[in-house]
């Protein structure tokens, strides 16, 4: 493609409404414009991206037994009454009436289309396994629509759905679109994690999100460096390793602690570190008083503690009122020994320690020599804290990393949650009717491009992964107008796509130094310089978008060198774009 | 791909509600399922054809230098206020309001995104001419969906949209959209004609409608074989060859016509030809009476009685009442002389004769000897009839056919009509600011495939162009159980898709019949047989799908045989599948 003949809209300033990395590049690298909150156009770049990803996509859908179908983006309300989503998706679904007074709304997923499309044609177990996708425009009526393509109202996804005959059919289905899902993202060339999305477990465990690590992601989760673990920071795993304390300890005794309120605070006036207090935590559960001991320098994890009880609602931290009431002192004295709550639950690490620090349930008092197991009535010790840097990754024991994520991918086994209240049933092998078990497996296909934004860009715009970037290479022509430039120039470009290559010429009527900062904007991985004194020495200069290195390749052995110095640029992004192994350069 | 593996549903019955032959089977054949009225999934042979027809679209879009975008298809109603379409609609509009109470709508066309979209991009003219066009999900809330994908609610299009600085760009824009729409629907196998859908005028129109030819189509357009002219039944021009007669004409006389109403009985009650009769036809025009003349044995178009008179609204036939205030007789004895209206008009070919016979505007009388240019007091001879297979065409005097068409695209000259409401202007050579001249061009994706049915099929089924066929050929394999032939038949499947074909291998354990009658069905251009007797004596046996005719290929020369076969194939679909042209065997 010539840049000349191209509709590439580039701008020096990001629009003011932009507030991530990525929503300002894609506009300002004239990708994407806004048509409304939340709702965007693909202009040719933008589009070309789009569709390199759906096409990776497609084929390890297809590689893992996936069929394609496309299903209408108008769903009948009928079908969401079916399953209750109706009442329940909330104002995120968009919905209106047809001419003669219908419920309709825009599909934000399709399990209920797709459920309602194979109960009419399964009717036997010899037609299962069917898995099913689709890439599709979805829309979502977010409340605050933003970050561009991050979270948008409308964009375009891949929804697949699969049915099996039993549990053990839905678990294979599962792992292969999870192996799948790896393999797409490996192949786009990102760092990503599938991260266990399922509450508290480890194994068995039937639902991941995929995402893309960045440090502008909203998610922060946990990695393991010596195994594939991964978690949200939520959903991390502590794993207790230390054996319960034995050590002697002396008997409680209470402290004048006046004006220290917090850990520090009282850490400090005590000269003892953080990590020989207990933190006690007063919540609301349900309606009922709950305490929460962890350690000084430890955070709770709402999570776990609202699995640990089996809680309906989300714990609410009990108001001053109720924590003076509870503890009969002011806020900042709470501790287990003598506390007017029933239920106390304490973090597993707790028990490895004795003698420590605790409120004394007294205005301006602590206590010493606090031993939980002798001195306090705590009714289970259990994993209820935050993951840290400096605990060990729950599988492995390696070593733990915190880092950000962006979710672009989320595979879910539903089992009957759809097929049940669908009424979408089989007969099995013993003619008994059955009911199918689903999974569901999602991916923000635009949302990948703009994760990967997120991920791989620097001051001067977006340094694309090649198989992401809309063309694989640029090729800078800088003087047009000179015969023997745009000559030479116009031979690399034919010779590039003679290798099968998406090859991107400059020949605009522009000053070089308008081409250079717009490639290095567009962000495509190999930038192939054309003109000034290099070429009169025989020589081309060459960018990789990525690292930055420039190197000077001799016109004379060309092709070799470009063949050579392409499998580097690949290298660098650990992929390999063909299936030799040579040496770089 | 393995018919074992693949989802392909097909059906002995047609659902009750399908009423045309595409529709019937789309659905056997299992292609498509309908999720609810006008509204239809996609099965995956469906989709591949779906997706056949949008790459051809797509390549030859590209290679006419027109570039793809993606607009989105929830649309703010705010710019379809601006340019008035927010009132004029209608109720096919399908309009809601997002949970903020803003006006939405879900896009059953574009121009009002794409102009919004270049109205804020475009400065100056260096930055036109642009072309860009997307293939998108569309919605219209028709008031009656019927026929499938003929005339559905939520229907894949390619919308294309052209910008120019002056008419003589656009002009250039229209004709490079008119060449390749030509080129799409020949490389698709489709017969078809672009008629022209501008009222009346040749040439320097504006505007053409692509009609499939189909007997099941909706629409009638003439179509001359001798050049390439063809319009719609209402706009085909009649050109007038005859001189105007000079013969002696007896003068006026009177004649009872008892109880003789219409053109055949009086005609056969005088003995006269109803060539020799005028049809004296009265209308209602913009509130005023018109009285319209043709020849006994034509029919007027109401379409050229209305551009002839420049009228607003459609022409309305006046009432019983009317017609006796206005001739002084009852219904049926009108003529034009001693009418009580005004405006006569007549057709161009009463001029070529004269001594015709007409109503006496009195009560069972008619009058011999008319001439309308001594007689009757006329505003004026024009074109006002239906064209008809005995006329010649109007460009060439060649034959014209009367013929039925399915409208599957449409390339339009918009001028300013939206540029200007909604002041998409840039600054011309001289700094003066001009509205952008606009063209648009739709090509119905998923009607594409359905009127491709309507036009070929029989009573098996589908006998679909190798183009859009969701797989060009299909291997049948007899007897998968048996290894030999499984092995022959994977063979031929492996060997064919390594020319790059799209093969399906009907490997299922199905009955050789349910094979054949399948593969009738569905329509794949090439059948290949693989078992029973003809494996045995070395033979494999062919069917060209279109023709029916059966060939016997020798498996010792099967590679040369089978692709001399394929191509006899393509040809028979006036197609080309490589370069070279050797003969047919």
């Amino acid at each position: 493609m010539r840049f000349s003949k191209m509709y590439v809209p580039t701008l020096k300033e990001a629009p003011g409404d932009a507030e991530v990395i990525s929503h300002k590049l894609l506009v300002r690298a004239g990708m994407i414009r806004k048509l409304t909150s939340g709702i965007y156009t693909f202009l040719p770049l933008g589009l070309r991206s789009l569709n390199k990803v759906a096409a990776i996509v497609r084929e390890e859908m297809e590689r893992a037994g996936a069929q394609e179908i496309f299903m209408p983006s108008v769903q009948p309300g009928d079908l969401w009454k079916e399953t209750g989503r109706w009442e329940f998706y909330g104002k995120e679904l968009l919905r209106f009436q047809d001419r003669n007074g219908r419920d309709y709304c825009l599909g934000p997923t399709h399990e209920e289309v797709v459920t309602d499309l194979l109960r009419g044609e399964v009717k036997s177990y010899r037609q299962l396994p069917i898995n099913v996708f689709q890439i599709q425009t979805k829309f979502r009526d977010e409340i605050r629509p933003r970050f561009g393509l991050m979270r948008g109202r409308e964009f375009l996804m891949k929804d697949g759905y699969s049915f099996d005959a039993d549990d053990a059919g839905a678990d294979e289905s599962y792992k292969g679109m999870f192996e799948a899902y790896k393999r797409i993202f490996s192949r786009l060339g990102m760092r990503f994690r599938p991260v266990d999305a399922d509450s508290g477990s480890i194994g068995g465990s039937f639902s991941h999100e995929f995402m893309v690590l960045a440090d502008t992601g909203e998610d922060t989760i946990a990695v393991c460096h010596g195994c594939e673990y991964s978690a949200n920071l939520e959903k991390a795993v502590v794993r207790c390793g230390q054996p319960a304390c034995t050590a002697e300890c002396p008997a409680i005794e209470e402290v004048a602690t006046p004006g220290k309120h917090t850990v520090e605070e009282v850490a400090e006036f005590l000269g003892v570190p953080a990590e020989r207090l207990v933190k006690t935590l007063l919540y609301v559960v349900d309606g009922a008083p709950v305490a929460v001991l962890v350690r000084g320098d430890r955070e709770l994890n709402e999570v776990k503690l609202k699995n640990a009880l089996g809680a309906q609602e989300e714990p609410v931290m009990a108001s001053p009122e109720q924590v003076v009431a509870w503890t009969g002192a002011p806020v900042g004295f709470a501790g287990p020994v003598g506390l007017k709550v029933e239920r106390i639950l304490a973090d597993n690490e707790l028990l490895a320690a004795n003698d420590y620090v605790a409120g004394a349930n007294k205005a301006e008092t602590h206590i010493l020599h606090l031993d939980l197991a002798r001195d306090a009535k705590i009714e289970t010790f259990t994993d209820l804290r935050m993951i840290t840097e400096s605990d060990p990754c729950p599988v492995c024991g390696g070593r733990i990393e915190l880092t950000k994520g962006i979710e672009v991918g989320h595979v879910f086994k539903l089992g009957t949650k759809y097929s049940k209240s669908m009424n979408a049933t089989f007969l099995d092998e013993n003619g008994k009717e059955q009911t199918m078990i689903m999974g569901c497996y999602g991916i923000g296909v635009s949302r990948v491009v703009a994760a990967c934004i997120e991920q791989n860009h620097d001051e001067d715009g977006i340094a694309f992964p090649p198989p992401i970037a809309p063309f694989e290479a640029v090729v800078l022509c800088l003087d047009p107008r000179k015969e023997d430039i745009l000559g030479k120039a116009e031979e690399i470009y034919g010779m590039l796509r003679s290798w099968g290559m998406d090859v991107l010429l400059d020949d605009r009527d522009e000053r070089p130094g308008v081409k250079f900062k717009d490639a290095d904007l567009i962000g495509m991985p190999m930038q192939i310089v054309v003109g000034g004194k290099g070429l009169k020495n025989g020589i081309v200069e060459v960018k990789d978008r990525r690292s930055g290195e420039k190197s000077e390749l001799s016109i004379e052995n060309l092709e070799r060198e470009l063949l050579e110095w392409r499998k580097c640029v690949w290298a660098g992004w650990g992929l390999a774009n063909c299936d030799e192994t040579e040496e770089c350069r």
